[in-house]
């Protein structure tokens, strides 16, 4: 058998276009993915566990990582750090295992930078009308907040550019079965196999 | 509706890997993909349509358009030649239908100088041992064509490198599996859709 690294995935888009529901589909078909482990400074909560939840990291220690640049991205809410530390995916990939990280756009783009051979997937929603409608229909915001997030959503779909694949997001099993085609496929190109088959067919001569 | 062009695949291998196999199973599943035909000097047989089983023209008018740049491959067998015209192709792309081509490596390598756009698939033999028996097994080969056939097979896999997908032939089903999530995700990949996106949702915003 060939023993082949696994790939790390990356699924963006702007807010509200359904990146956990996506994500929650495609686990709950596709068994082998990895999920990416946070790491953060906010307390553990009950029920929690370390390793599995998230990382827990003190401040301090959360700084040094950043420093010694062993993050894939991070970013700070409400007083807290949240990141992605680099070793858990590296460890993952090297054993074989495909890794897969849900993230917004931003952070999305942080990972790019400290990990270009990750693939990168752009979730879109149909239309801005159609997103629009998602985060009215969640029901929590004013109106001037979903115009704000339109706003959001708008200047990150100019953002796609820095991304392989681009995923509309119309109907979930959809979209969830184009992610799979997509990381099925990724498994098949030329750059990552060639040099392996090639070694398995000289053997073969023997 | 996006509007969308179509796609030219191209399927190759060694010859012996099943290349004709994959392509019929996966037109049974895919009914949209347009399979390419061939241009032909060799006289239309009872029951043979033009346009249909092969474009017939004459040898003068093959060795014009070749002249003319007007095929993607072609090559001579037993005194007559065989080819892929490149109009044919090209308006199937234009009308947004993906063409689909299964070829000899040699072939295929010609394709992939005129028409670089096109997406190329190896099919690869889980091993020469493998591909030794599959020749075998057809029963109507001498040893020492046999021989030659797996020294073609070897150098035809040192060209590897020029395709863009690797696919092993070890089961037919997982085999056209395979080819099916190129194509979908080959659809999705933001170089081909991201301004048309785009538009889209410039549109949107009115």
């Amino acid at each position: 058998m060939i023993k082949e690294k696994g790939i790390l995935f990356v699924l963006s888009g702007p807010s509200g276009v359904g990146k956990g529901t996506v994500r929650k589909e495609l686990f709950e078909r596709k068994n082998e993915l990895k999920y990416s482990i946070s790491m953060t400074t906010r307390d553990k909560r009950p029920g929690e566990q370390e390793g599995v939840d998230y990382f827990y990291r003190t401040r301090d220690e959360f700084e040094h990582l950043i420093k010694q640049n062993k993050l894939l991205e991070y970013a700070k809410y409400v007083n807290n750090y949240y990141g992605t530390p680099k070793e858990y995916v590296e460890k993952m990939i090297e054993a074989g295992h495909d890794v897969f990280l849900e993230i917004e756009v931003q952070g999305a783009l942080q990972v790019k930078e400290n990990f270009p051979g990750g693939v990168f997937i752009f979730l879109l929603p149909p239309s801005l009308d159609e997103l629009r409608s998602r985060i009215v229909n969640r029901g929590t915001e004013s109106e001037k907040v979903v115009l704000n997030r339109l706003n959001a959503a708008r200047e990150e779909i100019e953002l796609m550019d820095a991304y392989d694949y681009v995923v509309v997001n119309d109907d979930i099993d959809r979209a969830v079965t184009k992610v799979q085609s997509i990381i099925q496929s990724e498994h098949l190109k030329r750059e990552r196999v060639a040099k392996q088959y090639k070694k398995l067919l000289e053997v073969a001569e023997r």
